[in-house]
Protein backbone atom coordinates (compact mmCIF):
# COMPACT_ATOMS: atom_id res chain seq x y z
CA UNK A 1 0.00 0.00 0.00
CA UNK A 2 1.50 3.37 -0.98
CA UNK A 3 2.02 5.73 1.99
CA UNK A 4 0.35 9.22 2.42
CA UNK A 5 2.05 12.09 2.87
CA UNK A 6 1.03 14.54 5.68
CA UNK A 7 -0.50 17.66 4.39
CA UNK A 8 1.10 21.40 5.43
CA UNK A 9 -0.08 24.59 5.35
CA UNK A 10 2.18 24.91 1.93
CA UNK A 11 0.85 21.78 0.55
CA UNK A 12 -2.42 22.15 1.49
CA UNK A 13 -4.75 23.10 -1.73
CA UNK A 14 -7.12 26.23 -1.49
CA UNK A 15 -9.77 25.35 -4.29
CA UNK A 16 -9.92 22.69 -6.63
CA UNK A 17 -9.11 19.79 -4.05
CA UNK A 18 -10.30 17.08 -5.68
CA UNK A 19 -7.16 17.75 -8.37
CA UNK A 20 -4.75 17.31 -5.44
CA UNK A 21 -2.95 13.81 -3.99
CA UNK A 22 -0.52 12.85 -1.70
CA UNK A 23 0.13 9.36 -2.17
CA UNK A 24 3.63 8.61 -2.46
CA UNK A 25 2.81 6.18 -5.97
CA UNK A 26 1.02 9.22 -7.45
CA UNK A 27 3.89 11.80 -6.57
CA UNK A 28 6.75 9.40 -7.67
CA UNK A 29 5.12 8.83 -10.93
CA UNK A 30 4.99 12.30 -12.35
CA UNK A 31 8.72 12.81 -10.91
CA UNK A 32 9.97 9.72 -12.62
CA UNK A 33 8.41 10.85 -16.20
CA UNK A 34 9.95 14.29 -16.46
CA UNK A 35 13.57 15.12 -15.56
CA UNK A 36 12.88 19.28 -16.03
CA UNK A 37 12.20 20.51 -13.16
CA UNK A 38 11.98 24.42 -12.06
CA UNK A 39 13.43 24.54 -8.00
CA UNK A 40 12.86 27.93 -6.48
CA UNK A 41 15.03 29.56 -4.51
CA UNK A 42 15.35 32.60 -2.45
CA UNK A 43 18.19 34.78 -2.98
CA UNK A 44 18.97 38.16 -1.72
CA UNK A 45 15.18 38.35 -0.60
CA UNK A 46 13.30 37.54 -3.75
CA UNK A 47 12.34 34.23 -5.91
CA UNK A 48 14.43 32.97 -8.64
CA UNK A 49 13.22 29.90 -10.73
CA UNK A 50 15.77 27.84 -12.55
CA UNK A 51 15.14 25.18 -14.69
CA UNK A 52 17.37 21.83 -14.09
CA UNK A 53 16.75 17.60 -14.31
CA UNK A 54 15.52 16.08 -10.92
CA UNK A 55 15.92 12.12 -10.05
CA UNK A 56 14.46 10.31 -8.01
CA UNK A 57 15.79 7.83 -6.10
CA UNK A 58 13.49 6.18 -3.40
CA UNK A 59 12.08 8.73 -1.30
CA UNK A 60 14.61 11.96 -2.19
CA UNK A 61 15.17 13.98 -5.01
CA UNK A 62 17.99 14.92 -6.56
CA UNK A 63 19.79 17.60 -9.02
CA UNK A 64 22.97 18.97 -9.51
CA UNK A 65 24.63 22.20 -10.60
CA UNK A 66 27.79 23.92 -11.07
CA UNK A 67 29.68 24.24 -7.90
CA UNK A 68 30.13 27.92 -7.71
CA UNK A 69 26.20 28.80 -8.99
CA UNK A 70 24.00 30.80 -7.52
CA UNK A 71 21.09 28.31 -6.98
CA UNK A 72 23.89 25.88 -5.31
CA UNK A 73 24.86 28.46 -2.76
CA UNK A 74 21.42 29.34 -2.20
CA UNK A 75 20.00 26.31 -1.47
CA UNK A 76 22.25 24.71 1.22
CA UNK A 77 20.21 24.67 4.26
CA UNK A 78 17.52 26.91 2.56
CA UNK A 79 13.86 26.33 1.61
CA UNK A 80 13.23 25.34 -1.80
CA UNK A 81 10.16 24.58 -3.93
CA UNK A 82 11.29 21.80 -6.55
CA UNK A 83 8.36 21.77 -8.93
CA UNK A 84 7.61 19.10 -11.93
CA UNK A 85 4.92 20.23 -14.39
CA UNK A 86 3.66 18.45 -17.30
CA UNK A 87 1.35 19.44 -19.54
CA UNK A 88 -1.26 16.93 -21.22
CA UNK A 89 -3.73 18.83 -22.69
CA UNK A 90 -5.41 22.21 -23.66
CA UNK A 91 -9.51 22.09 -22.71
CA UNK A 92 -11.58 24.24 -24.67
CA UNK A 93 -14.86 25.02 -22.81
CA UNK A 94 -17.92 26.72 -23.91
CA UNK A 95 -17.07 29.84 -21.88
CA UNK A 96 -13.51 31.41 -21.69
CA UNK A 97 -13.93 30.62 -17.49
CA UNK A 98 -13.75 27.53 -17.94
CA UNK A 99 -11.28 26.73 -20.68
CA UNK A 100 -8.46 24.77 -18.50
CA UNK A 101 -5.58 22.78 -18.75
CA UNK A 102 -5.08 18.54 -18.16
CA UNK A 103 -1.64 18.58 -16.40
CA UNK A 104 0.01 16.91 -14.04
CA UNK A 105 2.45 18.34 -11.34
CA UNK A 106 4.54 17.92 -8.44
CA UNK A 107 5.70 20.41 -5.47
CA UNK A 108 8.43 18.85 -3.13
CA UNK A 109 9.51 22.02 -0.17
CA UNK A 110 12.30 21.26 2.09
CA UNK A 111 16.11 22.29 3.03
CA UNK A 112 18.35 20.23 0.38
CA UNK A 113 21.45 19.07 1.88
CA UNK A 114 24.56 19.21 -0.49
CA UNK A 115 26.20 15.62 -1.03
CA UNK A 116 30.11 16.17 -0.43
CA UNK A 117 31.55 12.74 0.32
CA UNK A 118 33.09 12.60 -3.24
CA UNK A 119 31.92 8.39 -3.46
CA UNK A 120 28.78 9.20 -2.44
CA UNK A 121 28.38 12.33 -5.14
CA UNK A 122 29.77 10.11 -8.01
CA UNK A 123 27.30 7.80 -7.28
CA UNK A 124 24.44 10.00 -7.51
CA UNK A 125 25.63 11.58 -10.62
CA UNK A 126 25.79 7.95 -12.10
CA UNK A 127 22.39 7.59 -10.61
CA UNK A 128 21.68 10.75 -12.84
CA UNK A 129 23.11 9.03 -16.29
CA UNK A 130 21.38 5.45 -15.29
CA UNK A 131 17.95 7.15 -14.18
CA UNK A 132 17.65 8.60 -18.33
CA UNK A 133 19.41 6.16 -20.08
CA UNK A 134 19.44 2.93 -18.46
CA UNK A 135 22.41 0.74 -18.60
CA UNK A 136 24.68 3.69 -20.01
CA UNK A 137 27.16 4.24 -17.09
CA UNK A 138 28.48 1.55 -17.76
CA UNK A 139 29.69 2.22 -21.69
CA UNK A 140 31.26 5.60 -20.02
CA UNK A 141 34.68 6.47 -18.83
CA UNK A 142 34.83 6.93 -15.60
CA UNK A 143 34.17 10.60 -13.77
CA UNK A 144 37.28 12.32 -13.27
CA UNK A 145 37.81 13.79 -9.83
CA UNK A 146 38.59 17.09 -11.21
CA UNK A 147 35.13 16.55 -12.85
CA UNK A 148 32.94 15.26 -9.35
CA UNK A 149 34.71 18.91 -8.07
CA UNK A 150 33.08 21.36 -10.59
CA UNK A 151 29.33 19.75 -9.93
CA UNK A 152 27.45 19.89 -6.99
CA UNK A 153 24.68 17.85 -6.09
CA UNK A 154 21.73 18.01 -3.93
CA UNK A 155 19.47 15.68 -2.13
CA UNK A 156 15.96 16.95 -0.64
CA UNK A 157 13.47 14.08 1.20
CA UNK A 158 10.41 14.01 -0.15
CA UNK A 159 8.74 14.25 2.93
CA UNK A 160 6.51 17.76 2.45
CA UNK A 161 4.86 17.10 -1.37
CA UNK A 162 1.51 16.88 -3.24
CA UNK A 163 0.87 16.35 -6.65
CA UNK A 164 -2.39 18.05 -8.58
CA UNK A 165 -3.62 16.61 -11.46
CA UNK A 166 -6.48 17.12 -14.22
CA UNK A 167 -7.69 15.01 -16.67
CA UNK A 168 -10.71 14.66 -18.62
CA UNK A 169 -12.93 16.83 -20.78
CA UNK A 170 -14.49 20.42 -20.44
CA UNK A 171 -16.78 20.77 -17.42
CA UNK A 172 -19.24 23.74 -18.52
CA UNK A 173 -22.28 25.15 -16.81
CA UNK A 174 -25.54 23.47 -17.42
CA UNK A 175 -27.13 26.41 -19.53
CA UNK A 176 -23.93 26.69 -21.88
CA UNK A 177 -24.41 23.00 -23.56
CA UNK A 178 -26.75 24.05 -25.27
CA UNK A 179 -24.62 26.35 -27.29
CA UNK A 180 -23.53 26.02 -30.68
CA UNK A 181 -19.81 25.71 -29.57
CA UNK A 182 -17.11 23.09 -30.21
CA UNK A 183 -15.34 21.62 -26.67
CA UNK A 184 -12.98 19.35 -26.49
CA UNK A 185 -9.75 18.72 -25.49
CA UNK A 186 -6.33 18.88 -27.66
CA UNK A 187 -4.44 16.76 -26.49
CA UNK A 188 -0.43 17.31 -25.74
CA UNK A 189 2.47 14.79 -25.41
CA UNK A 190 6.02 14.90 -25.47
CA UNK A 191 7.66 13.01 -28.41
CA UNK A 192 10.66 11.44 -28.86
CA UNK A 193 12.55 12.19 -32.64
CA UNK A 194 15.00 10.00 -34.59
CA UNK A 195 18.13 10.65 -32.68
CA UNK A 196 21.02 11.94 -34.40
CA UNK A 197 24.56 10.80 -34.39
CA UNK A 198 27.64 12.99 -33.64
CA UNK A 199 28.99 13.28 -36.90
CA UNK A 200 32.83 12.31 -34.97
CA UNK A 201 31.07 9.18 -33.82
CA UNK A 202 33.65 6.30 -34.67
CA UNK A 203 32.94 4.26 -37.15
CA UNK A 204 30.45 1.14 -36.59
CA UNK A 205 29.23 2.70 -33.35
CA UNK A 206 25.51 2.24 -32.65
CA UNK A 207 22.33 3.75 -31.47
CA UNK A 208 22.05 2.13 -27.85
CA UNK A 209 18.92 -0.13 -27.29
CA UNK A 210 17.46 2.65 -24.85
CA UNK A 211 17.47 4.77 -27.18
CA UNK A 212 14.90 3.09 -29.04
CA UNK A 213 12.42 2.58 -25.85
CA UNK A 214 12.71 5.85 -24.30
CA UNK A 215 9.70 7.83 -23.56
CA UNK A 216 9.24 11.39 -21.52
CA UNK A 217 6.33 12.22 -19.83
CA UNK B 1 16.10 46.21 -34.51
CA UNK B 2 15.39 44.53 -31.63
CA UNK B 3 16.14 46.01 -28.11
CA UNK B 4 18.42 44.27 -25.76
CA UNK B 5 17.80 44.80 -21.78
CA UNK B 6 20.11 45.87 -19.69
CA UNK B 7 21.76 43.45 -17.52
CA UNK B 8 21.51 43.09 -14.27
CA UNK B 9 22.51 41.34 -10.94
CA UNK B 10 19.84 38.32 -11.31
CA UNK B 11 20.12 38.09 -15.04
CA UNK B 12 23.61 38.21 -15.61
CA UNK B 13 25.30 34.52 -16.66
CA UNK B 14 27.41 33.20 -13.71
CA UNK B 15 29.06 30.49 -16.22
CA UNK B 16 27.87 29.51 -20.04
CA UNK B 17 27.81 32.75 -20.83
CA UNK B 18 27.88 32.04 -24.53
CA UNK B 19 24.32 30.75 -23.73
CA UNK B 20 22.73 34.09 -22.58
CA UNK B 21 20.27 36.17 -24.77
CA UNK B 22 18.59 39.70 -23.84
CA UNK B 23 17.36 40.83 -26.60
CA UNK B 24 13.97 41.38 -26.83
CA UNK B 25 13.18 39.30 -30.03
CA UNK B 26 14.88 35.94 -28.33
CA UNK B 27 12.85 36.36 -25.13
CA UNK B 28 9.77 37.08 -26.79
CA UNK B 29 9.79 33.94 -28.92
CA UNK B 30 10.71 31.78 -25.92
CA UNK B 31 7.98 33.42 -24.10
CA UNK B 32 5.69 33.25 -27.63
CA UNK B 33 6.10 29.44 -27.95
CA UNK B 34 4.93 27.76 -24.59
CA UNK B 35 2.06 28.90 -22.36
CA UNK B 36 2.80 26.46 -19.60
CA UNK B 37 5.47 28.83 -17.31
CA UNK B 38 6.38 28.24 -13.38
CA UNK B 39 6.00 31.66 -10.91
CA UNK B 40 8.26 31.60 -8.31
CA UNK B 41 6.77 33.76 -5.27
CA UNK B 42 7.77 34.07 -1.61
CA UNK B 43 5.63 32.92 0.97
CA UNK B 44 6.24 33.50 4.44
CA UNK B 45 10.05 33.55 3.43
CA UNK B 46 10.07 30.37 1.74
CA UNK B 47 10.09 29.83 -1.87
CA UNK B 48 6.70 28.52 -3.93
CA UNK B 49 7.03 27.99 -7.57
CA UNK B 50 3.06 27.26 -9.21
CA UNK B 51 2.87 26.02 -12.81
CA UNK B 52 0.64 28.18 -14.61
CA UNK B 53 -0.48 29.65 -18.16
CA UNK B 54 1.54 33.21 -19.41
CA UNK B 55 1.02 34.78 -22.40
CA UNK B 56 2.73 38.62 -23.58
CA UNK B 57 0.96 41.62 -25.43
CA UNK B 58 3.57 43.80 -26.47
CA UNK B 59 6.31 44.15 -23.19
CA UNK B 60 4.35 42.65 -20.60
CA UNK B 61 3.29 39.38 -19.81
CA UNK B 62 0.57 38.41 -18.16
CA UNK B 63 -0.64 35.28 -15.81
CA UNK B 64 -4.29 34.86 -13.81
CA UNK B 65 -5.68 32.59 -11.10
CA UNK B 66 -8.23 32.51 -8.45
CA UNK B 67 -8.44 35.91 -6.76
CA UNK B 68 -8.47 34.09 -3.57
CA UNK B 69 -5.41 32.24 -4.54
CA UNK B 70 -1.76 32.01 -2.67
CA UNK B 71 0.18 33.24 -5.50
CA UNK B 72 -1.93 36.11 -6.03
CA UNK B 73 -2.01 37.17 -2.42
CA UNK B 74 1.89 36.91 -2.50
CA UNK B 75 2.54 38.26 -6.05
CA UNK B 76 0.72 41.96 -5.75
CA UNK B 77 3.56 44.38 -4.81
CA UNK B 78 6.32 41.68 -3.90
CA UNK B 79 8.88 40.32 -6.02
CA UNK B 80 8.29 37.36 -8.57
CA UNK B 81 10.57 35.45 -10.80
CA UNK B 82 8.38 33.97 -13.81
CA UNK B 83 10.07 31.05 -15.78
CA UNK B 84 9.51 29.29 -19.35
CA UNK B 85 11.49 26.33 -20.39
CA UNK B 86 11.32 24.02 -23.37
CA UNK B 87 12.95 21.18 -23.42
CA UNK B 88 14.48 20.57 -26.99
CA UNK B 89 16.83 17.33 -26.59
CA UNK B 90 18.81 15.18 -24.68
CA UNK B 91 22.35 15.28 -25.52
CA UNK B 92 24.75 12.29 -24.91
CA UNK B 93 28.47 12.97 -24.49
CA UNK B 94 31.09 10.45 -24.26
CA UNK B 95 31.78 11.51 -20.76
CA UNK B 96 28.82 11.82 -18.10
CA UNK B 97 30.18 15.56 -17.10
CA UNK B 98 29.59 16.29 -20.75
CA UNK B 99 25.64 15.06 -20.96
CA UNK B 100 23.82 17.69 -21.59
CA UNK B 101 19.93 19.15 -22.12
CA UNK B 102 18.72 21.41 -25.85
CA UNK B 103 16.59 23.75 -24.27
CA UNK B 104 15.38 27.70 -24.26
CA UNK B 105 14.46 29.07 -21.15
CA UNK B 106 13.23 32.56 -20.28
CA UNK B 107 13.45 34.20 -16.43
CA UNK B 108 11.16 37.39 -15.76
CA UNK B 109 11.98 39.14 -12.26
CA UNK B 110 10.25 42.02 -11.32
CA UNK B 111 7.28 42.64 -9.20
CA UNK B 112 3.43 42.46 -11.07
CA UNK B 113 0.72 44.46 -10.61
CA UNK B 114 -3.01 43.18 -9.81
CA UNK B 115 -4.95 44.84 -12.65
CA UNK B 116 -8.17 45.88 -10.89
CA UNK B 117 -10.12 47.47 -13.59
CA UNK B 118 -13.26 45.27 -14.40
CA UNK B 119 -12.96 46.16 -18.09
CA UNK B 120 -9.51 46.05 -19.00
CA UNK B 121 -9.40 42.48 -16.93
CA UNK B 122 -11.96 41.47 -19.38
CA UNK B 123 -9.82 42.49 -22.23
CA UNK B 124 -6.69 40.77 -20.76
CA UNK B 125 -8.84 37.59 -20.32
CA UNK B 126 -10.08 38.07 -23.86
CA UNK B 127 -6.55 37.87 -24.67
CA UNK B 128 -5.18 34.61 -22.84
CA UNK B 129 -8.01 32.96 -25.23
CA UNK B 130 -7.28 34.63 -28.33
CA UNK B 131 -3.52 34.34 -27.92
CA UNK B 132 -4.05 30.13 -27.50
CA UNK B 133 -6.65 30.36 -29.29
CA UNK B 134 -7.42 32.57 -32.37
CA UNK B 135 -10.62 33.71 -33.50
CA UNK B 136 -12.05 31.47 -30.67
CA UNK B 137 -12.77 34.37 -28.10
CA UNK B 138 -15.71 35.61 -31.00
CA UNK B 139 -17.44 32.14 -30.79
CA UNK B 140 -17.72 32.51 -27.04
CA UNK B 141 -20.72 33.80 -24.77
CA UNK B 142 -19.24 36.86 -23.08
CA UNK B 143 -17.21 36.76 -19.68
CA UNK B 144 -20.02 37.87 -16.76
CA UNK B 145 -18.86 39.94 -14.00
CA UNK B 146 -19.41 37.28 -11.20
CA UNK B 147 -16.71 34.93 -13.81
CA UNK B 148 -14.73 38.62 -13.91
CA UNK B 149 -14.80 38.46 -10.30
CA UNK B 150 -13.25 35.13 -9.68
CA UNK B 151 -10.50 35.67 -11.49
CA UNK B 152 -7.03 38.01 -10.96
CA UNK B 153 -4.56 38.55 -13.69
CA UNK B 154 -1.26 39.88 -12.94
CA UNK B 155 0.76 41.73 -15.45
CA UNK B 156 4.42 42.01 -15.16
CA UNK B 157 6.61 44.51 -17.20
CA UNK B 158 9.62 42.60 -19.40
CA UNK B 159 12.38 44.87 -17.85
CA UNK B 160 14.87 42.73 -16.20
CA UNK B 161 14.93 39.60 -17.87
CA UNK B 162 17.14 36.70 -19.47
CA UNK B 163 17.07 33.84 -22.04
CA UNK B 164 18.74 31.39 -21.98
CA UNK B 165 19.46 28.81 -24.52
CA UNK B 166 21.42 25.39 -26.11
CA UNK B 167 21.35 24.02 -28.86
CA UNK B 168 23.73 20.89 -31.08
CA UNK B 169 25.38 18.28 -30.66
CA UNK B 170 28.24 16.83 -27.43
CA UNK B 171 31.12 18.94 -27.27
CA UNK B 172 33.89 16.22 -25.62
CA UNK B 173 36.83 16.70 -24.25
CA UNK B 174 39.18 16.08 -27.03
CA UNK B 175 40.58 12.95 -26.34
CA UNK B 176 37.25 11.37 -25.57
CA UNK B 177 36.33 11.36 -29.43
CA UNK B 178 38.63 8.31 -29.70
CA UNK B 179 36.35 6.09 -27.54
CA UNK B 180 33.83 3.98 -29.05
CA UNK B 181 30.42 5.51 -27.66
CA UNK B 182 27.64 6.46 -29.30
CA UNK B 183 27.70 10.28 -29.16
CA UNK B 184 24.49 12.47 -30.40
CA UNK B 185 21.48 14.41 -29.25
CA UNK B 186 17.74 12.87 -28.83
CA UNK B 187 15.51 15.38 -29.71
CA UNK B 188 12.06 15.79 -28.06
CA UNK B 189 9.18 17.50 -29.24
CA UNK B 190 6.08 18.91 -28.13
CA UNK B 191 2.96 17.38 -30.52
CA UNK B 192 -0.64 18.74 -31.24
CA UNK B 193 -2.62 15.21 -30.87
CA UNK B 194 -6.05 14.72 -32.60
CA UNK B 195 -8.49 16.76 -30.96
CA UNK B 196 -10.89 14.47 -29.13
CA UNK B 197 -14.41 16.10 -28.79
CA UNK B 198 -16.82 17.02 -25.97
CA UNK B 199 -19.71 13.72 -26.11
CA UNK B 200 -22.20 16.52 -25.63
CA UNK B 201 -21.01 18.81 -28.27
CA UNK B 202 -24.29 20.24 -30.64
CA UNK B 203 -24.39 18.04 -34.17
CA UNK B 204 -23.13 19.71 -36.83
CA UNK B 205 -20.26 21.78 -34.84
CA UNK B 206 -17.00 20.80 -36.49
CA UNK B 207 -13.73 21.35 -35.06
CA UNK B 208 -12.50 24.69 -35.42
CA UNK B 209 -9.77 25.75 -37.96
CA UNK B 210 -7.20 26.74 -35.42
CA UNK B 211 -6.68 23.64 -34.07
CA UNK B 212 -5.31 22.45 -37.56
CA UNK B 213 -2.70 24.99 -37.60
CA UNK B 214 -2.00 24.71 -33.76
CA UNK B 215 1.36 24.00 -32.48
CA UNK B 216 3.10 24.54 -29.11
CA UNK B 217 6.82 24.36 -28.13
Amino acid sequence: MTETLAISERTRLRRARERGYFDRETIYGILDAMPLCNVGYVIDGSPVVMPTFQWREGDHVYWHASSGGRGIKAAEGSQVCLTVALLDGLVLARSGLHHSANFRSVMVFGTPEKITDPEQKAAKLDGLIDHLYPGRKETLRPMTDDEAKQTAVLSLPIEEASAKLRTGGPVDDEEDYALPIWAGVIPVKMQIMPPEPDPRNLDGVEVPDFVKSMTLG
